[in-house]
């Protein structure tokens, strides 16, 4: 292979793994030249390969650019592909495990479920906080039980209707955090041994919830870059008695990949042919890249099928722990449980937000904090291909803050969590994203960190990578 | 029968209701002579019979009053009476409907579970609540993951500790609210199809949860003054495989009754002769009437099978939704059912009571909140005693702020009820307390109104007993 062969295949594994996105930069001849210490003529030959094969395009006087549809002409992050069968679900020690380090001020944060407290207004949401409590009402309690605060849900209610998604303030319920409406919404639609299905890898949640309520799990394999797979999902719905399916339709936790539009109208035409309930945890929807927000499957539920959930936990105010859950056909069930289980969401936090929504500052907020988890996912998937053995694969989300990576080889991420504690390090293990134990050679990776620390981050785990590399698993292990 | 014997019926008749309590002063002689037309001589002859029989005793230059042992002497509140035996539970709407009501600013709040707002320190609070979180440490939100925040949870065990019941931080997990707490619990100790032990008459709640987790209910009758009745659990224990017994010791809602010490003993004692969990439900033991805390349950609990829930709902914050539970020998599994449902109580919320209590208020606020319930339960009872009919029987609970209150004949709350909503009138029908709709003559008034507003309240209570007394059901009602 010619020198700028080998170039031009490395630029397309770059592509392939996501490290390079649709519509990136590719790196300037400049610097092609000084980090792969070829000359310059032996780039622009590798980019003329490239843009003939398809995968990049110049234009004019800035650069070469990685072509829109370059990722389907290569091999891809690997389709999922969990053994499709009504389980019991028996979760590990190793959720917890992974929960509790979090709380580790001493620990890098790579491993968490939530962006960086730096990210977050809490200045002005703690002036929310004082200003609207200083005023409560006296009948406050009474008046924000379930379903919850007016107000709180007038707003919500107005984000929905200016996305196109037909849902009113009556059809919201508040509640504590989204993992309260997800808890909830598997309560009222399903009884002790009902099968449900869900994405595989998917959210831990999920397969916690579903133990605990003695409920079985179907897993549906993902696309990475469409969700789902619905024609596993539909041979599931016929040979299965399938109660409902939890879905993240919008960049997916841990792939984020999100469904296009006809596919998340296809999800809900599929399900309701066989009168299935969705439960569609969306809240990752409002930390989209780019112009469009992907409206939620619940924007084609013509039969109130599809329970949407969503919070401002991710995107705005992780400890007020205010979610909020639109049951459609089930609104009169969820509230109950609601009220039977916790009665109402805390009022200082309902009203902080109401009063911080209605000021108009989330929309602004949002804006910022979109163009900085677009950057720092850049430099994430940079500082990986900078330091992560050859052959890794990463997804590119266009929307929210994890990557999911694929590990080369046999390289066993429980293994290296283990070590990872050990030195201060934290990131979520493959494991923890499956009923089975699937999914050892990948981590789920945050870039929702404070700004800076995202290089020594991964510099960090890739020296740890490393020296794990050199050191064999000991037999039996 | 002589005219002083029939005034010292009355006045037997009151005590025995527990319209007049131990201790309570009787009304002096001219009182006495005005409010039942008879002459003072009279008074003193009725007063002298009453004494006689050790009903009540004179104080020199203070007048009569109610005998200790009193009650004991008389006919009490009738001896709630279920059919002990496991049943399926379907609770009827009119839970839900009574507590949607009470949302109603219009209505009367003599049916709601909360003491009215304007019995808490919301100022202070406020104040607590921006003051806190104007400090917000930038971690806040892992580190008031559950078991929740360490201030807040060192405060809560200080209080344990100088009752004398041995409670540290780390036996605290912080929930949102006692209900949360009991349903952790609940989830915790129980499968579907598991039998659990309660109260009858009981709080709705409990009967709730049972029916939504599939499980089944033992009803165990209740002592209006000793709480339940620990011979007829004894023999459930033996004939049933009981998985659980929930119990509130102190201030039962609805009757008010209180175990005493050696009775609370007796129960941890018994429950754990048969390895069977006590969920110690302990919202109101923080509002005693008197001089001394009622220690709850959990102090006689030597091998961790006591789970002891406590809130602050009901006697400091009811909208901030922050209870807690001491899951004892449970804890690892209700921390993890905690995570796994809802994250984590309210971090604002939590922040604001660390603060109040540590600056000391909390006892300040007890002390006062503890007199003016005690007065306006006098206030209550006095309003009862001279508006509703002959027979009218009530609880005189040294504690919390409920009244529970038989009434004579075949009078139907739940008819009463429907007719008082009409009116802008609210209370809790007895039906509401019992799997089995039991209870259909009796009431739950809450007396821990605005001041001022007792008096009205009852009276039109009073007036709509009177209406409907004069209109015969339908038949077929």
């Amino acid at each position: 292979m010619k020198r700028y062969e080998k170039l031009a295949e490395q630029i397309a594994e770059m592509i392939r793994s996501g490290l390079l996105a649709p519509r990136d930069r590719v790196p300037s001849v400049r610097q092609a030249s000084a980090r792969f210490g070829v000359s310059p003529s032996t780039v622009f030959q590798a980019y003329y390969l490239l843009e003939s094969r398809g995968l990049v395009r110049a234009r004019e006087r800035s650069g070469y650019y990685v072509c829109d549809n370059a990722q389907q002409q290569l091999p891809q992050l690997t389709r999922s592909n969990p053994t499709v069968q009504s389980t019991e679900v028996s979760i590990s020690d190793l959720v917890f495990s992974v929960l509790d380090t979090v709380g580790d001020s001493g620990m890098g944060l790579l491993g968490a479920a939530f962006p960086a407290p730096e990210l977050f207004p809490l200045e002005k949401l703690g002036q929310s906080l004082g200003r609207s409590n200083r005023m409560l009402a006296r009948d406050a309690v009474n008046k924000n039980l379930s379903p919850g605060n007016d107000v709180l849900r007038q707003a919500i209610a107005r984000r929905y209707m200016s996305a196109g998604v037909p849902v009113g303030a009556d059809d919201i319920i508040v509640t504590n955090g989204a993992l309260e409406g997800l808890t909830l919404a598997l309560q009222t639609l399903t009884r002790p041994g009902d099968t449900v299905a869900i994405e595989s890898p998917g959210f831990y949640a999920a397969l916690q919830l579903i133990q605990m309520l003695d409920l079985r799990a179907i897993e549906i394999p993902m696309n990475p870059n469409e969700g789902m797979d619905l024609e596993v999902l539909e041979d599931a719905l016929d040979n299965n008695d399938i109660r409902a399916c939890w879905s993240m339709t919008s960049f997916q936790n841990p792939l984020g990949s999100s469904m296009s539009q006809p596919r998340k109208q296809a999800l809900v035409t599929l399900l309701a042919r066989y009168s299935v309930p969705l439960i569609e945890d969306d809240v990752y929807g409002e930390l989209y890249f780019g112009a469009t927000y992907p409206q939620p499957a619940k924007r084609f539920d013509e039969r109130g099928l599809v329970v949407h959930c969503g919070s401002f936990s991710k995107s705005l105010a992780p400890g007020y722990r205010i979610g909020w859950i639109v049951p459609g056909r089930y609104f009169e069930a969820v509230r109950r449980a609601k009220l039977t289980t916790s009665l109402s969401a805390s009022v200082p936090a309902q009203l902080a937000i109401a009063d911080y929504l209605q000021r108009g500052h989330y929309d602004r907020h949002l804006r910022k904090l979109r163009i900085l988890l677009e950057d720092q996912q850049s430099e994430m998937t940079a500082a990986i291909a900078d330091s992560f053995p050859a052959g890794t694969r990463v997804s590119r989300p266009r929307g929210g803050y994890f990557l999911w990576v694929e590990l080369p080889g046999d390289i066993d991420t429980l293994r290296l969590y283990r070590r990872a504690l050990q030195r201060g390090i934290n990131f979520a293990p493959g494991p923890m994203f499956s009923a089975s134990g699937e999914y050892r050679n990948c981590m789920r990776l945050n870039y929702g960190l404070a700004p800076h620390c995202i290089r020594p981050a991964i510099e960090a785990l890739a020296q740890l990578l490393e020296t794990s590399a050199a050191d064999p698993a000991p037999r039996g292990e």
